[in-house]
């Protein structure tokens, strides 16, 4: 029997407080992408491991969960499955054997293999969201979990730049709900950066230059560059790149000079156009303020992008990216339907609650967590104050009554633990005025209230 | 690659119908917890297994998920750790090498090894509510998964009976938001079990008399004797059992006749006073139509309870018990903290969920659902339609544009499909007279409008 329990390294607990915190963040997202037609979907946390092998990389294939099958696998059926030779033959000969199972990696993959399954019963254009932890058998390290949420929008089954543009809208609403004010939301199109290496003399390598390109933030323009030499880029093509890659002025500004950059390709030329298409949509929606910012070097990871992709970045924190997103053309055809386009993004949700934490910007009180605790003095006072809480629960006050008739002092304490803002004592002489003493915890100020004006004060 | 993707076998996917249902009765308990100020928490999905090894009984430990330890499990640190002759040892010698975490099998469990190490942290009484989904290795079977939610409040660190009262307040609140009129909320107590246990001369068999009585319901009287016998019972202890075992007459007619019978028993005596006391606390919360039934035939499987415990039936479905719970002595002690009181109530969702389907109690229109979609003519009538978009969600209304310009019968379609209920038409006529024709997809009535008088009518 353990007598020290813990939890295993990369996972964590959300106790009251964060979890307060973290399911404001959830709600705002909730209630934004459900302003904008989103749904939510839900899959199972086992996937087919003949679902998840392969579709994120060697890598990936490492980092995924297994899970054992049950029973005993050791002799199914009478017979042993697992033996000497099996176990010569290695690790990778032994594991599907044991395991067929395991964690969801994200949730792209999940929704892809929901769309191909329920095909026939999905309205396209569908729209929606998915809330969900995912699992990574990382090395844990400080911000990096094998455990965490995934925060995700999809719409597929349309080509419609509106999708775009509601995206920068849904983001917009999302941080201006939480307080986030000076980020920025980063733009691209992955047409512009297919361009770009036609018109430097290095198409067919879109892949290696998003790659290098997408490291610019973290080892700088020298580093990118010589790492494109040993991709196989040319000199001429790496003097060609280098005056790009500190855009400068106004997005409008940037596209025209990229425009100009880009004349004889057409896939370039087609990028900006959709980029500016974007913008046409923001601003017809009468989004004024967007902070939607026009960037060449933007690259994002994922190579499944093929047009418009999105980054938030806040600006004057230890954090830097906390969302990111963006168009694809064929989010399916690993599973068997082709041509299904969409256009998806992420809230990375530990990273905006670190941000806020960071920028101080929970409200000190939060709608879920309880008002007002009721004081328990004796039978008579409690008698009287469970009438008090039946009535500021009617009235949808978050209220409670220490359970026991403790010493005060362990009951005053217990509502500065709970950071319950305010206290009720129900002495005698409240009993006989029918005024009860409300107490501000943070000011100390004490008032007498009856039972409407408490409701009425509360609410 | 897969080209017919499935499921395991015992999950589910949730899609937006059911997730909006779902959605609909988890925060309404949400809700109805924050209200009586319980506060949430969540644990990680994996546990170790010394956490969750044993605390489920034999059977139990058969049904945990296991995840195999990542990394190559044959050959670490350059040394084989399966190998012929550890499989000679077989399956119970292999697991724990290759595997060292489980899922969640309760939130109980978890719950505690939470309580025991943040006890220096936590201000207790401490009341958490927790909703996630748990894991068994079941054979899956009609309403019976491999994957599902648990629902559960707890509150411990008090012995206070109030906690028990606030059970059936909150049950009867959720069960009221929910429209759920036709149930019964079953109490009995542990100590009445033992008293009974005492008064029949079967002293210490009350884990025998609480397995059997549990099936009263399903293998009926002349079984639960039976097994009894079997147990050892003598035909004495039989027959004085028997008269009890068909309560009539209401709760106080039971809880006096009870009372009469457990007489010769303190234990049982003390059972009676709880269960009168948790009556007169609901009572002075000023909760007159309670459904609270004493049942001295309710025993509950799970051995750890110590005093009520606690059942909610849906009459006259097809579905019975859909909630449970009770009051434990010792929750953590298991983990080397004793003598953590409390009691924890259970909502079984996917049943509520069955019920209210088979009731027909979902509202036809969910708040979270679109409630208006904007059809997409041309390019002139679309960027008019944005600006009303725009209005639509400033106004905190669900809404949303059919992002192509398709034809009007694949536009009306996929709104019927999406349940939407309103359908908003701006054509050259409407532009220009400013009054937009809104279509009730229900009743096929349409009106002109002015998007103030839209937001008015939809909000």
């Amino acid at each position: 029997m353990s007598k020290k329990p813990s939890i295993p390294k990369g996972t964590r607990d959300f106790g009251p407080k964060q979890m307060v915190r973290r399911n404001y963040i959830f709600s705002n997202i909730k209630e934004t992408f459900q302003k904008f037609g989103y749904l939510p979907l839900e899959t199972p946390t086992m996937e087919n491991l003949s679902t998840l092998t392969g579709k994120y990389g060697d890598e990936g294939d490492q980092l995924l969960f297994k899970v054992l099958n049950s029973g005993d696998f050791l002799s199914k059926r009478g017979k042993t499955l697992v033996g000497e030779q099996e176990l010569e033959k290695g690790y990778k000969h032994v594991t599907p054997i044991i395991s067929e199972k395991g964690l969801r990696y994200d949730l792209t993959v999940p929704f892809a293999r929901y769309v191909v399954m329920n095909r026939n019963d999905i309205s396209f254009p569908f729209k929606r969201y998915q809330i969900q932890p995912v699992w990574r058998a990382d090395r844990p390290q400080r911000g990096r979990y094998r455990e965490f949420y995934q925060c995700d929008a999809d719409v597929v089954g349309t080509k419609s730049l509106i999708c775009e543009a509601e995206i920068v809208l849904m983001i917009t609403e999302v941080f201006g709900k939480l307080g986030i004010e000076d980020y920025s939301i980063k733009i691209n199109n992955r047409k512009i950066l297919s361009g770009i290496t036609e018109v430097i003399g290095a198409k067919g390598h879109e892949t290696d230059l998003c790659v290098a390109i997408d490291k610019l933030d973290k080892i700088g323009e020298d580093k990118v560059l010589e790492e494109l030499t040993e991709k196989g880029f040319s000199d001429e093509a790496i003097e060609n790149l280098r005056p790009i890659l500190h855009p400068s002025g106004s997005s409008k500004e940037r596209l025209a000079r990229m425009e100009e950059f880009l004349t004889s390709s057409e896939t370039g030329l087609k990028g900006i156009e959709e980029t500016r298409k974007v913008y046409d949509y923001v601003a017809g929606f009468g989004l004024e303020n967007a902070k939607l910012e026009f960037d060449m070097t933007l690259a994002r990871g994922l190579n499944y992008y093929t047009g418009a992709i999105f980054e938030v970045k806040v600006n004057n924190v230890s954090i830097g990216s906390v969302s990111g997103g963006g168009r694809y053309d064929d989010l399916t055809g690993v599973f068997g339907l082709p041509d299904v386009p969409g256009v998806g993004f992420s809230f990375g949700v530990d990273r905006i609650y670190d941000v806020m934490e960071e920028l101080e910007l929970f409200p000190e009180q939060h709608q879920d967590s309880t008002k007002v605790m009721i004081c328990n003095f004796d039978e008579e006072s409690e008698r009287y104050s469970l009438k008090v809480l039946s009535s500021l629960r009617q009235a949808n006050i978050n209220a409670e009554i220490y359970p026991d008739q403790a010493k005060m002092k362990k009951q005053m304490t217990f509502a500065n633990n709970k950071e319950i803002p305010f206290v009720l004592m129900v002495g005698s002489q409240e009993m006989a005025s029918g005024k009860l003493t409300l107490k501000d915890m943070k000011s100390g100020e004490q008032e007498g209230l009856s039972v409407e004006e408490l409701i009425e004060k509360l609410k």
